[in-house]
């Protein structure tokens, strides 16, 4: 198979520079232009030291004439800046989307949490989500030639609740309370954002309904369902540099047991890669899955409230952001759904 | 006023260290003996080389006999050891227990979640807990001689919503996700405690209800709100040594708005030395309370979901043990209910 | 005697912070107005949500006239900006300095290191240094009128190694290698300061002598040792909010032991209130000193190589900022030298 | 090329889980036995739930008869244990040992630091190592059968110095004080080890010339200056999982400058996959490392006191153990040196 030559645009955020880690590993690849807003002239090294193999990269000029000569162009831009972008680009070109601009069907949700004119929908790049009828998402990838990646906070709940909401076993009343580590705030200069302010600190954000990835977990958890499914969604920003852990939880039936939700699980996940049903009595923890593709679930019925509680774990940047956009391009091109992927964690 | 003086059993542990740090400070009292099983005969300062003051004391063993000639007693022993210690000390001697030998009324929810037989009820140490009615749980604790000290989690918890359940602004349907930094899990020498293990995790535990605070939890707030409710409570850790961030929800009645319930957190708490319902669109930080005995709270209605959030954040070894403990200490003695705990915050 | 009204310019940073903290538990004082550039206007509380206190008391703009009618005013200001405001300030107004303006003797060294006109020498706080002949530098902090607080890595490394010069044990070759918390970099919004690049990370700035602190280090061993000392500084950021640890080492005479220096430290501090010369055997930590004003110091004499090696410990904010600045109020109005001042860490 | 059978023993700690994490990785082996000695019998993922791939695989015992049917045997067993373990192996096993048993040429020092016999000398796996002359130690790596790989503080304390001394350019008087992330204690269970007293925490231990890597950084730098080295080396324990910042320094010849010291290292390093010389102004920082088996490497001359300071960073658990390990592995069975060594880091 020939080697595609891609592009990543926004690559001196978190989201571009963990695009670019996986793709330095990814064999199918060759990493063509590297681009940035103000940042353009820099070398890439000041901004990833990490990224050492691309270490003397230059960071380009974020425009359709860089990007267009690639075979596939990854976005990592801030949300709303990418449909100007996307349409300049060849029609021949793949284009995966890490922003929120493309994820929402509908334009009013879209509209109502982002203030702005909707730019339509890509397709929504979470291949393991349940669908009615029990089919995966993945099925809308394969070949796709616009891609929205799905946020970090939705692919963790998604993944979560929609096994038992597509089981009909959840019947609703949702609630998700999530912490990520800084990471997932950006680059942007911010004072809470500081290291000696966020050490040793967890707080909320968001609080209410107001953040912006709620409407797009109710919209997973609805395609999962069958039926419109409100959320009580709740951030907060745990003293670490990368991972999510949510824990989400919805009321169950009557008599539901917790093996019947974990043989619907099993079921939903057994297969997929990326996504481990831990063994009964261990819990996901963030450290286990950090610099990996992996989603750690584990859950149980609690009879005396009548819900069931599911934890997962992932790295928000990588299946959350990174990963899941290099899982996007494999389907996309008809690679490997692994390629380049760890299911290795880094711990301690 | 004469001068008391003070014994901490079980003065090794974080508990135990913490009510040092803060007798320390408390103009009312002497600091007697200071116990401990194994590490009996070791200077105070190999376990807490922070109490700089107390440096060469030599912790005695924990045993009524070198505790009895004092006036207060806390206890900080692991749940199960006060009671058969608390029996053999005069009865003149004031003692607060900091474990949950004597936190539940019901014999029958003690036996369920610790295993043994219930030893019986002291007066509840959580003096701004909104009870049936309207009054506050801090009429028992005056003049009390045994003191039942609240747990961390259940006094982040039932602050949350017991007004909200009080005013009848709640309706039940209580799910409660808090996060705790690691000292809440004591010194014990385990795996997952190890720094390398817990820097940039968060991980849960004790999920689906089995957790010990849960009936504690539960036990406030249907004392609050006048009728049995159940909670589901998912506790995790976070990567910090100090702090919980509770996140707290309930079902509301239809058309409850934020302002009505931020109305009767006003009531309950603007008196309240150590509660603050922050100015509106400010959220709690664990980081803003470490070290002080406050409870900083926020709230908001998420009208989408009927259901109301509410946020608090207090150091789990100052408001949720130590200074609990001292607070108590004051309301049974006839002192300032707030001599000797601090109102500040160390930050960053 | 009289209740002091105090001002603090600078209010709203990481020092001005810390210097309020420590003034609302100091009985001698009532805080005056408290001010700041940009952020004038602003409730205290949105920049420090720890000072619960003076939740609401509003930021007034840093000038002579705000600041004038107090009868101390202590500078937080950036470094450069303390000499204007403090020449406007009347004669009978105490001021305490804790920028770097009026550290250093000599004209020169200020004009090598900080690139502009030197703007004088004032009294030097650091009242525990002992100077040749065995006084200390405390004698010149009685009703002083003007004071220049040290800066943080000078407290940790001049208190270090000033008594093995001072008593002739140690000859030179002076080489320290400090870490810092992140608060030591203050609240600028620069992206190495953001939580996500700085936790989990250790790195050194101004190595090879470039930094700013280097020549007061260098005042201080001078004249500590009765003759020009040079020293190899090398500060590193720690992941950490709080806090310094330096491992300072010096060369020492042939045949010089452990117990000789050893000798010489307890003569130099066990009068002090804030430095503690451990136990042999146990090491300064910086959990042991957060929050407080103590100096924790240990030392070694690595006969192999002819080296004494210091080590110490402070909370770069207290004993190295604020602490340091309310310890030379007391002395410079006399009152007892540790008013307001802990003793006591706050661990874990 | 064949691929060859590899075991770990002592795979349920830190070491061995490194050396597991990078052969998961590694195209040319498969992995055989996994063995623990109290853990044996666990489930792998109980001690490493990142290791996805080998969540299934059960630990068992250490003996020679579990090892024996392999190609090559990694040790990571505490120190003191190999060398009885690899005396029973069959002699076409290529042993690599990641304790200390066989790092040290001189059977006194070895006696003096570690208190028991010597075990004897195996070829030292440091690749990049400066020798007099100006060879690498890489030249008896080639084709070795056993091989001894070093500390994780002699790999970034003798990397950084042994360019600057073998070229003549340093004169002696080695200065090191090194920061480890807290992995690099192990797992073992101490107090101050636990998540609680470590983070936002740092201490020095092994002051005073008594830490046990002491003889083998004076071992190689010596080496490295064909005359005797002493080195006086401070280690501290950081806040944070992995990495070690080294802060080395050495008197220079008078007139010695940046620019010279700097040419030797280009000349010694531009050639190593894993150790970069940093562009001038930049420094080293241990995220950028973290999980990579690079060594950054930045120095600078103080010529006001005649001193070269060079810092480096390496991942303790990667360069500094399992990395080194699989180099060596590479290089002992005529594979690409770099063959499953990550050369990217994760940050953030």
């Amino acid at each position: 198979m020939q080697v595609l030559s891609v592009a990543v645009a926004g690559a001196s955020g978190y989201a571009g520079g963990e695009i670019l880690r996986l793709l330095i590993g990814h064999p199918e690849v060759t990493i063509g232009a590297v681009t940035a807003a103000s940042s353009a002239g820099d070398p890439l090294a000041r901004h990833h030291p990490h990224l050492t193999p691309l270490a003397d990269r230059v960071l380009q000029p974020t425009n359709a004439e860089t990007l267009a000569e690639h075979d596939v162009v990854f976005l990592a831009l801030p949300h709303g800046a990418s449909a100007e972008l996307a349409a300049q680009l060849p029609d021949d070109v793949t284009v995966i989307d890490c922003g929120a601009d493309f994820r929402l069907v509908d334009s009013r949700a879209w509209e109502e949490f982002y203030g702005s004119a909707h730019a339509g929908t890509w397709a929504y790049g979470m291949p393991e989500l349940v669908v009615e009828g029990g089919a995966k998402q993945r099925t809308q990838l394969f070949g796709a030639s616009h891609i929205a990646v799905p946020g970090c906070y939705p692919t963790a709940s998604s993944l979560a609740l929609a096994p038992a909401l597509a089981a009909g076993l959840a019947t609703g009343d949702v609630v998700i309370v999530a912490a990520s580590g800084t990471s997932g705030a950006g680059k942007s200069l911010k004072p809470h954002l500081l290291a000696a302010e966020a050490m040793g600190s967890m707080s909320p954000y968001g609080v209410g309904g107001v953040h912006r990835h709620t409407p797009e977990i109710e919209q997973n958890l609805s395609r999962a369902g069958g039926a419109p499914v409100t959320v009580s969604f709740t951030p907060t920003l745990a003293p670490m540099p990368r991972g999510i852990l949510a824990t989400c939880s919805a009321k169950v039936a009557p008599g539901t047991t917790t093996s019947q939700v974990r043989a619907a699980y099993a079921e939903a996940y057994d297969a997929e890669a990326f996504v481990q049903l831990l063994p009964e009595g261990v819990w996901p923890t963030t450290a286990a899955v950090i610099g990996s593709n992996n989603v750690q679930v584990q859950l149980a019925v609690d009879e005396r409230v009548g819900r069931v509680v599911v934890v997962t774990a992932i790295d928000n940047l990588t299946k959350g952001t990174g990963g899941g956009a290099v899982q996007c391009l494999n389907l996309a091109r008809g690679f490997d759904e692994g390629v380049g992927l760890p299911t290795t964690g880094l711990a301690p």
